[in-house]
């Protein structure tokens, strides 16, 4: 089994690629940026892997429904309701039976694994944990709810601090402490190493277990910068402004004694010496994907590496 | 100021031609056909008045809006849910926001008064009270949801019994007091009187504040019968399968003590001397109406009609 880390666009376009090449795979996701809107429990990044496993996505955002209504938008806005979220129709299904569903008692675990089973979807999709939690960024207008920075503001935001409000009580649960133990390779998507990845490696118990497993698993990542820049959103501003390296080199560091290799791009060939003094292998090849070939052929290249990797 | 009852579409479509006649209209909605799904509060009988007096109406159905898209519903389908009730995306704006707000604390009256404002409805539209009502009806296969026997089985089930759970504690709003004490005419309109009118009157205090306000001030009610059948649901069935007679008559006598005049269809001309022998006044027009210009004639004629009255 190989179990992914992952986080919103660029996090899901692999865990496509994976779910294309392995047969038993796992994607743990951030769940630290759900939110409540309208009395519905939101989880963008799950929902944003979910709609890309089950071949729904929106090929144009990478997020939300391909060929989407917004019947439901308009009439709130009829109604004067303020609209920075945007629903769409068909997406509003999933907030809808997901909240009912929580509200019914089910953990997060069970309601993403029904609505990713009723949806085809063959990979294993988990929460990374059960309990709510929220990441807030502080930025000098003070604390920002993240889809408030991230989706009403367009992270314009200098980021100066982040924090997940509630991690001290999300514990591991069951289902994602089995599939790290029973896991041949554990790969980190090219996701937000702060607010994308960081979390998951902040639930109760995640990095010891990681560290555990590790010894004898290789754990990768795949750089979310190349050259200098994140391929979408503001992974390469908050690293900058957080006194982290705006590189494939600061994302290594970051996730210094947890993975054993980075997969960096070409434009990144350079970094390789520094990142390999760091202790990792490097694996350097063109991590921008196309679509599900491209993906594919990237997780086909990730997995390989992973093999050649001394645990 | 005009007050009518209504329940569902003729009750909507009476309110439509009085807001189109009279200055100062109130309109009190039947609640009790209210249920949750998806954990969302819906409120059928007053979204149609609603929908109705802002022009929104689907003119084909008589409930639900125009031009109506069913993304929500098709997506509900992928994930596998019976969709017996069918919410179309603009309709669930209007469940989402008065979900959210009665959540919060905000009564039903309130949350109306918002959301037919925010439409640009001049008329006052109030729910027949602030707690939750439900109708069930006992049929041969046991006692039914209103909205399971009126929807999911399309009210082919005989209706042995009806009851409005809930309604002992079902009190008269202020502001439904206010409207009846100051009302120069009351208007039953042409809904079903057993679980559409039926729960209104039911409202703890409602019966006896209109004998109390019906000494001064004309209360008459619209046949929803016409030649023995119900222009829309099923008043006639229901009326027989009680007990009543399926007919005007059997309306009006159903009214008697409460209502002083009744306005019955050209078909049913020959009822008019039984109505009389109750102590009503009869007018008898054409009760079926057409489009707006039509409604608002009918308006017309059952205003007028009021104004004969000697109270």
């Amino acid at each position: 089994m190989i179990v992914a880390l992952a986080g919103g666009v660029g996090g899901a376009k692999l865990a496509q690629g994976l779910a294309a090449v392995v047969d038993d795979l796992t994607v743990i996701g951030n769940t630290a940026d759900d939110f409540e809107l309208y009395g519905l429990h939101i989880s963008p990044d799950l929902d944003t892997v979910m709609y890309t496993l089950a071949g729904l996505a929106n090929p144009v955002t990478g997020w939300g429904i391909a060929d989407e209504s917004w019947g439901f938008m308009a009439m709130l806005g009829r109604y004067g309701e303020e609209a920075w979220f945007r629903l769409g129709d068909r997406d509003l299904a999933t907030h809808v039976l997901r909240t009912t569903r929580l509200r019914a008692g089910q953990p997060l675990t069970a309601v993403t694994q029904d609505l990713a089973a009723a949806l085809g979807i063959k990979a294993r999709l988990l929460p990374m944990c059960n309990q709510p939690v929220s990441t807030l960024v502080n930025t000098p207008d003070g604390w920002l709810g993240f889809q408030d920075y991230f989706v009403r503001r367009h992270h314009q935001d200098r980021v100066l601090e982040v924090s997940f409000s509630g991690i001290e009580n999300a514990d591991l649960t069951a289902e994602v402490d089995a599939a790290l133990r029973q896991a041949e390779a554990i790969i980190f998507c090219p996701s937000n190493p702060i607010v994308s990845i960081g979390p998951v490696l902040a639930v109760v118990g995640m990095r010891e277990l990681l560290v555990e497993v590790g010894q004898h698993v290789p754990i990768v990542a795949v750089s979310p910068i190349v050259g200098g820049k994140a391929l979408k959103g503001p992974a390469d501003e908050m690293l900058s402004s957080l006194g982290h390296e705006r590189s494939a080199l600061g994302v290594a560091r970051l996730y210094t004694g947890l993975v054993r290799g980075m997969v960096i791009d070409h434009a990144d060939a350079k970094l390789q010496p520094a990142i390999e003094a760091l202790g990792m292998r490097v694996l350097v090849t063109q991590t921008v994907m196309g679509e599900a070939d491209d993906r594919a052929r990237l997780a086909g290249e990730v997995l390989n590496f992973t093999k050649g990797i001394r645990t």
